[in-house]
């Protein structure tokens, strides 16, 4: 294979920095920084991400082209959480010396392949590369929406609907899939089922095909907020989203039990299926609160796995209720998902 | 000193982030991106740049504040080196979980008032937190320039005079006076210079107070390409940007070494000021290339320590030429600057 064991500091910095910009398009080299339009009466929007080796990605479960993959989708749902059309994005990587140049060109190929993803061939306008004693990724992402048009936290409405735009708990699964595969509770998921979950850990698609609808129907609803959507993307689990817009919203939310057992039509116990229903986070899928009236059209446009899991309340609690057994209806604790700086 | 021995670990994520978040302007905070206004009829400028412990900072040498304006002055550099007016930075950090809290405090310090040079008042709209076993800063800032108004290094043009914005070698001299104090040839360096060059290093200033005055003329030249300005800013050293601009321009330079003796004036030896004046890096002034007539006029808006230091020739090399001894003239090689990833 070309280069497959030449190392980072047998090219040096020009040779890497010329291998990078071959996966930029040229007007964007050569200055101290890109210059992108942004359409007349669009504004700007901005995130950022970073991913560590051994925290976020390892060689152990992701490809150096799974790991580019990851780092994009990441930011481009974010993006889409925004209902924000992409612009582009930057990549700064930090690099031990003796990375091989294998790796960083594996990177950049999956970067690109999920920049397309959605059909918006989005660019890579910059970055940095520099010499760490850690591989790190740390993308920026740009995009643009109508002033007025983008998906907010601080929107939910006692009565709506809240909707997810596909499976949750996918990703996790994938994840105990390639970790532990020996696992006792997961020899009895068939090889389908297998290797969907491991591509969605591996190469999960941020949302972007749902940002027109999305900004199609910001429109219509924005003659008076009452009626304009709540969301937010669902990268650090449902649980999480879910508190974090009826926190934002000053609203609690009924959750039910029976639309979350989507795991288990892959032969996961439904314990296992409901916990990472909840907590396995990455899945990159969006949680939307909208109108009852507009949920199942939505529901419709996203597709697999899409759809409306419960309701928006008054009351400010988080509960998953048993609809065939209200004794089991219990509270949502976001605090079991994954945290950075656990203490000791 | 409040949360001066408190750990990242003992306050976890949510408290880091809360921590963080007190830094950004409100309305930036709580979706899964930042919205930002760019104003109609401009274009977007985004650069990224990243900064780890141990490679461009250290406890050694930099306090927090200094990492952080440091970080910041690094983008904001290249911001004004587009000739664009800055809309907003993302700061990312990697951090051990036995980060002192206080560090991360004051690297936001130093950040914050970084962002009020040039009185832009710059927002921190967003950014990532996220566990890394090296601290690590990436940022990246948003600009925004009028199409065809942004400085661009391949518009020099033969007879065009070069002109730097300030002093070159200072940051450098700071950091020998930091790391090797006892050193022979800085011996005779006042108390004065030494606090001047040492701010240079840990505090140097991004030339966003001559976006303005590039803009005006830009526009003023802006019909017939000819007499567009050509520049980009001097981070990493002098002669690798007089080398980049030449290179992209394809054109060559005659450099007056006379002019390059500033660092003389502080009872430096001349070989030791020269060879810091072209090589030394991280100055983060302008290195501009534009007519003659309105040279003069660009060294007094810049103020002290800019001036005109040679002009651009047809010939393609970069000649340093000693203008009472002609023999003693030499050939630039931008390779003796700082480089990452040199082979062993």
């Amino acid at each position: 294979m070309e280069h497959a064991k030449i190392l980072i500091q047998e090219i040096g910095e020009s040779g890497l920095l010329h291998l990078v910009q071959g996966f930029c398009p040229p007007d964007v080299i050569g200055n101290d920084a890109a210059v992108c339009a942004v359409r007349d009466g669009y504004s700007l929007v901005v995130t950022a991400d970073m991913l560590v080796d051994g925290v976020h990605f390892s060689d152990h479960t992701t490809s150096a082209y799974d790991a580019g993959w990851r780092s994009i989708a990441a930011n481009l749902s974010d993006i889409a959480a925004m209902a924000a059309t992409p612009i582009g994005v930057t990549i700064s990587l930090g690099l031990p010396p003796t990375t091989p140049v294998a790796w960083v060109k594996g990177l950049y190929r999956g970067a690109v392949d999920c920049l397309q993803v959605g059909g918006f061939d989005v660019p890579i306008v910059g970055g940095d590369v520099c010499s760490s004693p850690v591989r790190t990724v740390s993308i920026s992402a740009f995009g643009e929406v109508k002033p007025g048009s983008e998906l907010r936290r601080d929107r939910a409405c006692v009565g709506d609907a809240i909707v997810i735009t596909g499976e949750h708990g996918l990703s996790r699964l994938g994840l105990a899939l390639l970790l532990e595969p020996e696992r006792q509770e997961l020899q009895a998921i068939g090889q389908v089922d297998r290797d969907q979950a491991i591509a969605a850990h591996q190469r999960p698609r941020p949302r972007l095909d749902l940002v027109e609808v999305l900004q199609d129907w910001q429109e219509v609803g924005g003659n008076g907020d009452a009626k304009a959507i709540a969301g937010m993307d669902s990268s650090d689990g449902l649980a999480d989203a879910i508190e974090q817009i009826c926190r934002a919203s000053g609203v609690g939310a009924v959750l039910w039990r029976d639309r979350l057992l989507g795991l288990m039509q892959m032969n996961l116990p439904e314990s296992q299926a409901l916990e990472w229903a909840l907590y396995g986070g990455e899945d990159f899928e969006l949680v939307l609160c909208l109108p009852a009236l507009w949920a199942q059209e939505l529901v419709s446009a996203a597709g697999c796995g899409a759809a409306i899991i419960g309701e928006v309340t008054r009351s400010p609690e988080i509960l998953m209720v048993d609809r065939q057994h209200k004794e089991k209806s219990i509270m949502i604790d976001r605090l079991q998902g994954f945290q950075h700086f656990s203490q000791p």
